[in-house]
């Protein structure tokens, strides 16, 4: 019955469209990656937040007293903790400012209480810094002098691109002196032939995007929030999104980055093979700011592909997914560009409290998959994706499923993926997990925390399956210390034991700095803290993040 | 013309056979990635070479000499070096080869002299070292507790497993224990949902992708030395190889390492994506062994496809030859495996030298040409070729060219780009450089090379078009000083220059280790060093390699 329905031919119906993935909805408001967080209140109106750690965080957010503190409140297994603004940084003077001034001139060195009130503050409205100095500089040798400064000096800073990370990483704790890399934001060079692009930390990803887009080239990364997030802050936090599992991570790229000390290391290259000595870049990729602040980006694009086809399934059971992405590595393989599911507590959700979506399958399953694909021949690649869903249902994995006629049903699908985080948001409470685990203990952890919160809550599981990335969301009516306490640490011990790691994609920033013990060895967080003196010997860069507090205590 | 014959369908004679990469010739005793070497006596029958570097060195072999001397004969720039043995490194005596034993059992200890004549000389007969001890540790265990025996004892030792490398990295530069991880084989796990494969470091290459053909896997790498060379090797020399083009370079994968001190680092994780501090693991993948010995090895395989083409074609210039590249990256991107080309100073040579070997194409053009596609669909990928090829003749970029007809069509062209070496042996002295350059520039510097030596000598390209990797060779009557004067470090200063790497894909090893600043700023190896120191403080770690000796002179 099913499979004549994906027989018939009008249920067949395909587009094919360059701009396809360009043309999904603009989520800078609830971007992709939102997941793994919440903003709220408490009843006293003080900002308020579940995180994927330990600890329970009441941000007190004291305005620009310096020495302010941030009180964790403590839920789970650990002891209470507390960060306090380390007393060896020395506070900002007007001779700083000065000396500033001349490495920049007047107009780059802002103390307008508005601008820095931004500055200051996250874009979730979480996490709030209490820099009274943020400084725009226009070139690598600025940011050089800049920071040969402050590290003489003793002045902490942290490092801001577009200010759209998600775990308090791109904003002061307390005072430090904002270094914001917008007004470097050029392309230097392009190859048409190698497709390598070279550009300044500051540029907007969504205008590299556009700039590509003229020379039929593609970024090889796609985010939520590409409307403001910069290539410089994307590379320093090896942000993740749609496009990975076709073309990896951004260990790929290259880069230009200046240490604490003002040294500029110059790891530009824009050749795909170097095998002389060791390959640092790897150090900066992904340290959020920590331990150089990357200047100049040369990254590997993708030509723009002319095809691209979207197919929404429906499964009855988890093993039957992991099936399906299987066969689909195999058999679409080389056209394979993302690969997304949710569960029906997720498809729910959507259709509860998102008006205009519908279910694109006519029954009702317990998962649902999308699968896209992105390839230089429409006629082939369709025929490819319609043989691999009808083998798909002659094995009995699929049970039902669409591919988009047309753009705005492309549209419609990817909406239901991306309206979760809004849907989750309008039913009330919402504990948020951004987890990686192997494929096949993805939804393992979801069934076994709905076993044990029972009534308690809604459990629901969808996110980047093709990367083995789950987003676990807890759904409540209200944020209570019971439930947490049957949250945490559970979902990290979970996690940690089955080697996964607690956070897939967004970094630790101040957030999970304590909580990197789940995911790492001692022996290897002892490394990098060795790394990080090596490099930043005075701790001036985005100190408070990354590395637990407690190595950097004094 | 062409255009008729490349349209006439007896020309269009393909072929799709799953196991063709794994029937091209095996190349074991003159490796794919043998360029870039020559291996000659001098008039006294001492061991004599050229090398990428600006020294021209004659290494001396004295046994087993403890103190021996590496002399370098200087024909460049730069004045003569020597490398010493460091004296603070301490000497075996018996106990220590008791304790050794206590550690890993009698049978492991081996210092029998016919086994460690093999094991002090490379597959070349190049390099050879003066070591009394290999020790053959069974697990991770073993060698943590070798490494941390030899740390606090400062015995220099050097890791080594299938000893396939071709910059003395792997063998001995005097009397370092060679610590043999040839015991280490073992498959550990191998998930067919994720495609990730968990093996230990001592892992043959050849057996790993045998065991993977009877899941429907692949490995991502594929090298000449592959029947000997060890995937822990590999890891840690990052090796380049066929399938880069297609799945890019080692640093996708993941490992566990021992530290000097005998540290284990467990960086195995089998996730996609972990952003949790810094990913410590590449500083471990292509650092040659000398910051960590790689116990074991997590890596993503691929799922062996059905389908695979190969064409030959001739091109006018090498303008043509980048835009064909542009066009097969956009037109053939996802199915495109291998991007290979020829100049027809080499094809002379291969027909000249080789028996059996015809031009596949009737004219004579001056660049030749290799794609390969591996793909999932026999039919689709076979048009896609063709209409590409069709194409490309149409707007007069190739001007001939054909495409296998079955698997002993293939061999035959593959026989003509890897002959190449074989070839070079057999014409005389061979001047060989693996260089990596903006693909734009990789002709420019054969052309200038060619004015610059005019008729002394005949100066050829081939290589990794696609990975922007040249092969230079110059070939010549005999080996002369005025030669060696007119391309050293002329060749070196013009990659500098021109932001190129001196080696592409075979690492520094002993051999380049001195010449590292013609690619990477004082600032960077400043800071590798640093690394070097941080985790290796007492520098037994595979001494006198990768990094410049006047670093480490005391």
């Amino acid at each position: 019955m099913m499979m004549q329905r994906l027989r018939r031919s009008e249920e067949f119906i395909r587009f094919g469209c360059e701009s396809l993935i360009n043309l999904r909805p603009n989520k800078n408001s609830v971007p992709r990656s939102v997941s793994g967080f919440v903003t709220h209140y408490d009843t006293k109106g003080k900002l308020f937040e579940s995180n994927v750690g330990n600890h329970y965080n009441t941000h007190r957010c004291l305005g620009r007293n310096l020495g302010m503190l941030q009180q964790y409140k403590c839920f789970g297994s650990s002891s209470a903790s507390q960060i306090e603004r380390k007393p060896l940084f020395s506070s900002l003077d007007s001779k700083d400012v000065s000396s500033f001034k001349e490495i920049l001139g007047d107009k780059n060195v802002v103390e307008d209480e508005e601008r820095l009130e931004t500055a200051n503050t996250d874009w979730m409205k979480k996490y709030k810094g209490s820099s009274k100095l943020m400084l725009l500089p226009k070139n690598t040798e600025e940011v050089s002098q800049i920071l040969q400064y402050c590290d003489s000096r003793r002045l902490a800073v942290v490092p801001q691109g577009g200010n759209t990370g998600l775990v308090g990483g791109s904003v002061p704790v307390f005072d430090e002196v904002i270094i914001n890399v917008g007004l470097m934001n050029k392309v230097l060079a392009f190859d048409e032939v190698s497709g390598v692009l070279v550009c300044e930390a500051g540029c907007i990803l969504e205008n590299l995007a556009t700039f590509l887009d003229t020379k039929g080239f593609i970024m090889p990364l796609d985010l939520g929030a590409k409307g403001s997030c910069h290539i410089g802050g994307n590379v320093s936090t090896n942000a993740g999104g749609l496009r990975l599992i076709r073309y990896g991570s951004l260990h790929g790229t290259v880069l230009e980055a200046v240490t604490a000390n003002g040294n500029v290391l110059d790891m530009l290259g824009t050749l795909r093979k170097d095998n002389t000595g060791y390959d640092l870049k790897h150090l900066f990729i992904g340290s959020e700011g920590s331990l150089g602040i990357v200047t100049k980006v040369s990254i590997l694009t993708q030509p723009k592909l002319s095809s691209v086809n979207l197919a929404f399934i429906a499964c009855k059971d988890y093993l039957s997914c992991q099936k399906i992405l299987v066969e689909a590595k195999k058999n679409l393989g080389e056209i394979l560009s993302a690969f997304e599911f949710l569960d029906n507590n997720s498809m729910d959700l959507v259709l509860n409290h998102l008006d205009g979506v519908r279910n694109p399958v006519s029954s009702t399953e317990n998962f649902y998959i999308l699968i896209e694909t992105t390839g230089s021949d429409e006629t082939n690649d369709r025929e490819k994706l319609e043989a691999f869903l009808l083998k798909s249902l002659e094995k009995g994995l699929v049970s039902d499923g669409v591919i988009a006629q047309d753009i705005n049903q492309a549209s419609s699908f990817w909406r239901i993926r991306e309206g979760i985080t809004e849907a989750l948001q309008k039913a009330g409470a919402v504990y948020k997990y951004d987890l990686s685990l192997p494929v096949e203990e993805i939804y393992n952890i979801v069934n076994d925390l709905r076993r044990r919160l029972g009534e308690l809550a809604n459990v629901m599981g969808y996110g980047h399956l093709g990367d083995g990335n789950l987003h676990l969301n807890i759904s409540a009516a209200d944020y209570n210390d019971k439930l947490i306490g049957l949250i945490e640490p559970y979902v990290y011990e979970w996690t940690s034991k089955h080697r996964g790691s607690i956070s897939a994609e967004h970094g630790l920033g101040v957030m999970k700095a304590n909580e990197i013990f789940y995911s790492k060895s001692p022996e290897t967080v002892a490394i990098m803290a060795s790394i990080k003196k090596l490099l930043d010997p005075k701790g001036i860069l985005n100190p408070y993040k990354v590395l637990p507090h407690s190595l950097f205590s004094h």
